[in-house]
């Protein structure tokens, strides 16, 4: 069995969630199973249908994710753990009162289904204030 | 057996971890396994020893971490994935050259060793540039 490339999926991986994210976020669905978690801002969501609902109902409606390289490291169970830092940029905001880019931290989980794709086990999502 | 009380282990660890960290630092290496990783900045670190030697050599030599309330979730092999994000303030810098608080976020997974004890399996620190 060739070894699994680590970076290179977390790479992928990443640049496939946010692109997804920033142009029709309903698709993340594909992404998540039943069994997968999202902590966003300290609330937890279990599920894909729980966590489609809460990512489509977030109240920008247009954003664009700006990251640095994500660092990526194998996990005991065979999945990738990815640590993402950058930038939320929110193009047409409803709520907050301000437009500046607000830095933030996400951390996937990523593990193997019994047909080897990939999906997200983990994730929390969380702003940086500084 | 008792559900695994996850939100408190990981507020309990990232307040002995980093209450460690800016004491003395090189007592962190109670924390670490043979097999743990750590991931500084983008560079890698394996095995206790290692992790250590980096720790100790960073150039910040007193360094306080401020931190937020960690968010928690169990990964698929018993383990715990931890998000903290916060704020490093340096309070004795030789190579930087400005002193503010810098942001910063930090994944870990603990697992549990044969012992039954909580160890640092991945480690993921990253400091967040707005």
């Amino acid at each position: 069995m060739a070894a699994v490339d680590f970076p290179g999926i977390a790479k992928q991986f990443v640049e496939h969630y946010y692109t997804t994210f920033d142009t029709d976020r309903k698709n993340l669905a594909t992404l998540y199973r039943e069994n997968s978690m999202l902590t966003f801002e300290s609330v937890q969501q279990l599920g894909v249908n729980n966590i489609t609902e809460k990512l489509v109902s977030l109240p920008f409606q247009k954003v664009k994710h700006q990251f640095a390289e994500p660092d990526a490291q194998p996990s005991p169970s065979g999945g990738i753990i990815i640590l993402v830092t950058g930038q939320l940029v929110r193009r047409d905001f409803q709520v907050d009162d301000e437009s500046r880019p607000l830095p933030y931290s996400q951390v996937f989980q990523l593990c193997q289904d019994a047909n080897g794709a990939w999906f997200v086990f983990n994730d929390v999502f969380k702003l940086v204030l500084g």
